[in-house]
This record gives structure tokens, sequence and C-alpha cells, in this order.
């Protein structure tokens, strides 16, 4: 796909350079609004406003949408107040809201200004809901019915107003905007007669979301229930928008962007990676490497309040990377899929002491397994092959029992603390690979250094 | 949602020890098929059959649909061959298709000989389709149209044809079976007239795929153009099934849970947490356990080469964890961005300068940051705080050294190794914190002990 991508760019400012106008607007006309967007993006602040002037009304708007902030703010600025009423009559109500969320003050009074009053009212409502709530990613504009229609009213209805709706498929039935039932067009279509009334139609047993839910939850909803659309509900059981499937799958990606980057140990960006710069990495990655790595200075007092024993038999330093190891590596097996499991709903806060046990059992044939390899391990290669002599039984045995110690301390904790810190209000994906790692870390260097001095010294 | 099923669960239990089967009908026939399988999945064996017997015929379908493929197999054992047909006529291929998949052999048989000739033969067409392909998980069943058909003619076929198929609301339109182009239900209704030809709306420039493109790249095209259905056509463009939207929801979730098991160094299991045993998860768990144990072998044999110079000074032991955790914890970071920006589509093979580039400017800043703090750290508190007179200057000069270099390694290799790993054909998601961890150590460790020697030693 970007192979692409670069012959179209390529295409594109030559025939630009050309002025050959007409053969580009045919040429765009033939492209999705995404792809049109990426070859946009790609292209000069000068060529930008040019290019996007060609495109036609509906096709425009639907560009728009797709593109980085910057070139959305670049092309308002270039836009008249005509043009950019145009643009914005073309938009879904949720789609200008996050063109407005990106924008700075100046450029928001200019889209208000322009909008038509009721989608200035519109915008107005779901900015007021709290960010990543099913009311932030709502849209206004959906379908409603009343019961007492027949299927014949409620196609005219449709056809009448269906052409700005974000979904016509799925309908809304609502008694002074109380939300009673849906009908999907479907239903509609495959009705006998147009005189069968919507009531009789009508789905009383529906799914809906409130206004505060979080989007996340809204994405799992839709995975589970198969939906096209869903219902959001004030307090008061009144339908104030709805939340097409399409938002939904970019609920469901952002947020796994967004887990994957505090698992591996950064704050989130609304930025993708190729339009970040370095800066703006470094500020993501940066507070966790310092926290992390101070927390590490504790392991460094393990060690120094343990350095005569070191001093004595430094060839336990040898083992210290494989057990620091393997424990990280057992930890984060656990707390990954403990984070996934939560995060799909699959495992609650209840749960947790089933989910203790079963990484106990795991953990007593991890840890039994991996001391025995290892153990077979340092008797072939670090006694026999490299002959070192320093490496007595005693020592093997000490290594090998901090290793089975070591993994059932690991997955315990790995598959705790994510569900303590759910408890707690914070977001379970920090409790992964980095953070336990470093506290695996610490606790295996005590039951090493202690088995030491138990059994060697 | 929990708690609710837990109370769903004790209420049907009690009914069900009542015999009040019919309160019982009443009662399910209020729930949504997700819903009712997760309480079915959580009965007894000999509950479990009981319970699905009072599902009206639609409702037992579609609730087996989302069943446990254990407890699956357990009402296909209890069903008479006219109870199995009729369960079978009620689904979709591509549902069909899933359980099939997942049963023995004898089930398997019988489920065959009881389905339609018409079914049997699309079963065995799409489990012939290379797994986790655009075949595998289409479904043969969807609407097509002939160009020379008006929209009344059109609304007639749907209405007759439509109460089978998984969607009507994009329709396709094809020519001796190739597929020339769609037509929305939305277009279909909002048509000036019952006249208007299918030609005339329909969209020629539509997205398809292959039957052999991978489900991870048909989430991908969903996502960026907002679809409701995908035609996947085979290589001569003759269409051969659709996909949904909520069975690409479906492939997300699963690719998502796959890659963060990998990324965690596990293999990836298709059974949820909570229904793996211990075994089952040691299955996935103990292989990368292994592997990656051995490999910290060779980080052992570093420092068993370097023994000399740690015997000498043994402070520098301690600093060991810190130097290994923030090479682990840099690299991490790199190698989970660029996972994931590959695994988007937004990073690809020929970007690898861009982005080790890019990285490293991020490392020299990060790793001059950690480098600073560090030594503010070992300066206060090593030597002020705890007066450990061993830590020289110099030596602090060796650690802080160390920490900017090994960033710098750690982050460079983190964002490289999955690039190279997708160019090799490998999953990317496998060169993950575990893998980066056990390499980046090695490498924290010779350049410690290289820089040791040349400075201190």
């Amino acid at each position: 796909m970007s192979e692409l991508r670069t012959i179209l760019e390529t295409t594109l400012k030559k025939l630009l350079e050309e002025r050959k106008f007409m053969s580009i607007k045919d040429f765009l006309s033939t492209m999705k609004p995404s792809d049109i967007a990426s070859t946009l993006d790609s292209l000069s602040k000068e060529q930008l406003p040019k290019l996007f002037r060609l495109l036609p009304k509906e096709l425009a708007a639907e560009t728009f949408v797709e593109m980085d902030s910057d070139n959305q703010e670049l092309l308002i600025q270039s836009f008249s107040d005509t043009e950019l009423k145009l643009v914005l009559e073309e938009l879904y109500v949720d789609d200008a809201v996050d063109i407005v969320e990106e924008m700075p003050a100046n450029v928001v009074v200019r889209i208000l200004e322009q909008a038509s009053p009721e989608m200035r009212k519109d915008i107005n409502q779901i900015l007021h809901y709290p960010e990543d709530s099913a009311g932030s990613v709502m849209t206004t504009e959906f379908i409603s019915l009343r019961s007492d229609m027949n299927v014949g009213d409620a196609i005219d209805h449709i056809r009448k107003y269906g052409c700005d709706k974000e979904t016509i498929y799925t309908c809304y039935v609502t008694e002074n905007r109380k939300l009673i039932g849906t009908v999907s067009v479907k239903d509609l279509l495959l009705a006998k007669d147009d005189g069968t009334l919507i009531s009789t139609l009508t789905e009383k047993n529906f799914i809906s979301v409130n206004t505060h839910t979080d989007q996340e939850e809204v994405a799992r909803v839709f995975s589970r229930y198969d939906l096209l659309a869903l219902p959001v509900v004030d307090s008061e059981g009144l339908i104030v928008g709805i939340i097409t499937v399409d938002d939904a799958m970019d609920v469901m990606e952002e947020e796994t962007t967004e887990d994957m980057a505090i698992m591996g140990g950064m704050t989130p960006s609304d930025k993708t990676y190729i339009k970040s710069s370095p800066i703006e990495l470094f500020i993501h990655r940066i507070p966790w490497l310092m926290i992390l790595m101070v927390s590490a200075t504790f392991t460094g007092l393990i060690i120094t309040g343990f350095e005569s024993a070191i001093s004595k038999m430094v060839v336990l330093t040898a083992f210290i990377p494989m057990l620091m190891d393997t424990g990280g590596n057992s930890g984060s097996q656990s707390s990954v899929t403990i984070i996934r499991a939560l995060s799909l709903g699959e495992v609650g806060i209840k749960d947790l002491p089933r989910v203790v046990i079963k990484e106990f059992i795991t953990a007593l044939l991890c840890g039994f397994t991996l001391a025995l390899l290892c153990f077979g391990k340092i008797m072939l290669v670090d006694r026999m092959l490299i002959g070192n002599t320093d490496v007595t039984l005693l020592v093997a045995i000490v290594v090998c029992l901090t290793m089975n110690l070591t993994v059932i301390v690991a997955k315990v904790i790995g598959c705790s603390l994510p569900v303590l810190a759910k408890k707690l209000g914070f977001d379970p994906a920090v409790m992964a690979s980095p953070f336990i790692t470093t506290i695996v870390d610490a606790l295996s260097l005590l039951i090493y250094f202690s088995m030491t001095k138990a059994i060697l010294i």
C-alpha cells in the first residue's frame, strides 16, 4: 500500500507542476478519502490548498476529516469564510468535534462562527462531556421514529432525512425523546407490507450506554453484541446521540495503542510515530525511564549490602543476569496476560484469588522445569565444558533454588499488581514488564543472597 | 457486568431446580445471545442441554454460536439429528465453519451430514482456505444484484432473499459472478424513484480483498475505509464471499491478544485466560522462558570473562541491575512503539533508515538526561548519603558513560529488530521486551566492563 502511495504522490506532484488541474481532478475522484488524505498530507504547504480546492464538495469534506490536524489547520487558515462554511456543512458532528478539539482557540472561534446554529449547539454539547466518554465520541445525527408510524411512513421519513445521518440502518423509536427501542432497516424492508406499525417491529430489549460510559467499555459492548450502532442516553433515559461501529473500531485501535505504549513504559501520545519528533518521543519516554532507573537504586543497595558475600564468591555474580532476566520474563508473562484479560473484561477484581491460585500452580510447573534445565546447564556447560571449578554443586543448588522461588514470586506479583491497580482506579497496563521487572529484580537478588548466606557461607 | 451475570446465573439455577420452565423461557427471551451463552457456559453438563432446549429456534442458534467449543460439542452430542439440523439451518456459514474447526472428527461428520447440501459445499470451500486468510473468515451469504435491475427490482430481491444474509446493507453488483461494484441500501432507499437503474447507483471504485489476504490486513482495511462489509474475490475477480464488520472487530481483538501474548514472551493461545488450565498456561509460557534463560548464559559468560576485574572492584556489581534494567527499558520502549506502528501499517520496511535516525536522536536525548540524573544520584546518594568511598568520581563517570551508550545501543537495536523480523517474514512482535532485554543485557555488560578496563584498571 505504501509503495502505491509513493507512486501516487509522484504522479500528483508532476501533474500539479504541469498545471494539469482537470486531470488531477479526475484522478482524485477515483480515490478513497483516506487515501487522498494521506497523499495530501505528504504535499508542501503551497501545494496542499491548491490540490484540496480541486476536490468535489462531498469528497473534500470526507478527505478533510482524515487529514492531520496540522494540515487541517493550514487549510482552515487558507479558506475563505464561504469555503469553510461549505466544508462544515458536509461534516458529521462527531468529526467536527474531533477537529475542533485539535485546533487553537482562534481557529475554533472561526469554525463555530461558520457552523450552522444547530451544529454549533451540538458541537458545544459534545465538547462538554469528559474526554474518552461515550458522550465525547458520539454523534447527534440519527434517525428517530415514532412507534405509531407505519413502515411506509418510516421509509418516507428515512428518505427525507436520511442523507445527513451517519447511519440509517438502525433507527431509534422515541417518545418525547425517551428511547423506547430500535428498528433496523432490515426489519423495515423485510416487513410484509407498508402498513405494518413500527411498534410491532420495535426491539424493546436494546443495548444502550450512558453519556459517561468509558469509551473502552463502549468498544467492548460493540464487539460483544455485534452492533452497527449504539444509542447513548442521559441519566433520564433520553437519547442524546449514537456511536457508529467505525468510531468504535477507532476507539479499539486507539485504546490498544495506548495500552501498548503504557505497557512499554511510555506515556501515551495522540500523534502517530511517523509524525512525532524525537523531542516528542523523548518527552513521552523519559519520565518512566527516570522513575525506573531511580527505583533500580534499591536493587543496587541490596547488592551493596551483600558485597562482602560477593567478594568471597565472585562466581555468584555470573548468575545475576540469568536470575534477574528469568524472573522479569516470568513476571511479564503473567502481567501481560492479566492486563489483556482485564481489558477484555474476561477477568474482574473479584477473580483475584482464582487468578493467584492459577498463576501459582503455573509458576510451580515453570519454576521446577526451569530449575531442572538450569541445573543441567550449570553442570554441563559451566562445570564440564568450561571447567569453572568455582561452580560447586552447592552453588548450582543455590542458583536453581533461587530460580524456582523467583519464578513463583514473579508470577504471583505479576498477576496481582494489575488487578490491584485496577481496584485502586489506576490503569492496569502500568503494571507491565518495566515495572514488574524492577520489583522482581530486587526480590530475586534478595532471595539469591539470602540463600547464599544460608547455604554457602 | 459480571456482577449482574452472577445474579442471573443464581436465578436461573433456582428456577431450573423448581422446574419453572415457562418462566425460564420468558426470562431467557429478554436476554441477548452472548449473555445467554455466558450464562449457559457456567451451568453443569446436566443443566445445559435442558436450558438450551427452552430457547426459541433463532435465539438458540445465535446463542449456540457464542458458546464455548466444549459446550458446543456437549450440546451437539445431546442433539437428535433433527435438532442438529434445526440449529444448523439458522447458522451463518462463517459461524458454522468456526464451529466445525473446533470439533473432533466424529462431530464434524455429523454436522456435515445434517447440513443442507449448499451449506456443506460452502463449509468445505471456506475450510479449504489457509488459516487467518480472508477466505477463512468470510461468509458466502451476500446479496448480489445485476446492473440492469432497477431500484424496485433490487428492493424486491432483498425482501425475497435478505433474511438469510449476514448483511443486506451492502449489495454486490455482479456479472457472471465477476464483481463490478457495490450498492448500499442507503443509496437504494434515497434513490429518487423505483425505476432508477442499479447501474447508475453502483460504486465501481470499491475496495476488495483477495481470498489469501491476511486477516490482519483485512482488519486494517475496515478501519481505514470505515466499511460495514468487504467483498472477497478470487484471483479472477469473481466474488466468493464477504466479511462483515463484526467479524473484522473479532479479528482485531484476536490479533491484538495474539500480539500482546507474543510480546510478553508467550506462544499465543485460542483459549481465554479463565478457561485455560495451569498446564495449558505452562505449555504456552515455558518455551520462551527456557530459550531466554539459556540465552542469558552468554551474559553470564561475559561476567565470568571479567571476573578478575570485578574481584578487584566489587563496587561495580552494585550498578549492574540499574544498567541492565535501564537498557532493557529503553530498548522495550522503542521495540513496542515500532511493533505497534508496523502492525497499524504506519511504518514499513522501507522506513528503517528514517526510524533508526529518529530513535538515535531520541536515544541521545534520553541517554544524556539519564546519565546526568545518574551522576547526580551517585554523587548524592552513594557518596554523600551512604558514604561509600569505593564509589570514586571515575567509577561514577564509567557508570554514566555506560548508561549513555547502553541507551543508544538499546534504542537502535529495539527499533531495528522488529523491522528486520518483518523483512524476514517473522512476526515483529517476537522482538519485544523479553528478547530485546536479553540482547541489550549482554551488550550493556560488554560496554560496562570494556569501559572499566579502559578507564579504571
